[in-house]
């Protein structure tokens, strides 16, 4: 496989609850595919919301319950934006799992989860570059 | 919040060997932050393995068991990517989920989970164009 993720699907109870929550995060749902699912266009990354009954019935696998292990970062590109984003997340019917505080790696971050329990970092990371485009870049190896 | 996604993590129980299995699979893992964590950049995402109970530890939850809910998708410029991807996959140490078929959305797909169980949908989509730099895009809305 080409270095790339395509897609980031989550798998939800309730489709209208969530698009609301992200769409109340600041996102925009794409307007024209809605039926039984929904799509934000996240730089160049999708991100989607697919019924969890659909998306079990399509991969013939029952997903585990409680918190998914496979979870994802939202860096800012400053410290302040760490609380902010945490505190938009409370605001639109998530939970602040971890305030926003110093990171052990060096810089400073929270943890938020969406109205279903899904799992978000939200990191400023002065060591991982995030150009105007969003894109996040890490560090030289050497 | 910006639409953007920074870092996709798996927390994983076998550090060494779902990195491997992710290098196996034609990834490049960074060389220069090893330590109880495999780094790749994936285009302007990065994807992390790090290990689970650091990640409980660090977030505070215990994460559930069985497949996760949230699942990633690779998508292929060509339909005959699909079958190969899904084939390097058993290779690596992974497996296959759903061959590759005619897809209820009009494309060509298939599901692999890594070796322990996370889900990858790996989809040939031409209503989802995909960039050289391997970005891609949702279609117009109107």
């Amino acid at each position: 496989m080409e270095p790339r993720i395509s897609i980031v699907t989550i798998a939800v109870d309730d489709l209208d609850r969530m698009a609301a929550f992200y769409v109340a995060m600041g996102l925009k749902r794409h307007e024209g595919i809605t039926d039984g699912v929904a799509f934000f266009q996240m730089g160049g990354v999708i991100l989607g919301l697919f019924g969890r009954p659909a998306a079990e019935a399509d991969s013939g696998l029952k997903f585990g319950d409680g918190i998914p292990r496979v979870y994802l970062a939202y860096n800012t590109r400053t410290r302040e934006e760490v609380g902010k984003v945490l505190a938009a997340a409370q605001a639109a019917g998530g939970r602040i799992v971890k305030a926003a505080q110093k990171a052990f790696w060096g810089g400073w971050y929270g943890y938020f989860a969406d109205p279903e329990g899904n799992l978000w970092e939200v990191a400023h990371n002065p060591d991982f570059p995030i150009a105007e485009d969003g894109t996040i870049s890490l560090p030289p190896e050497a």
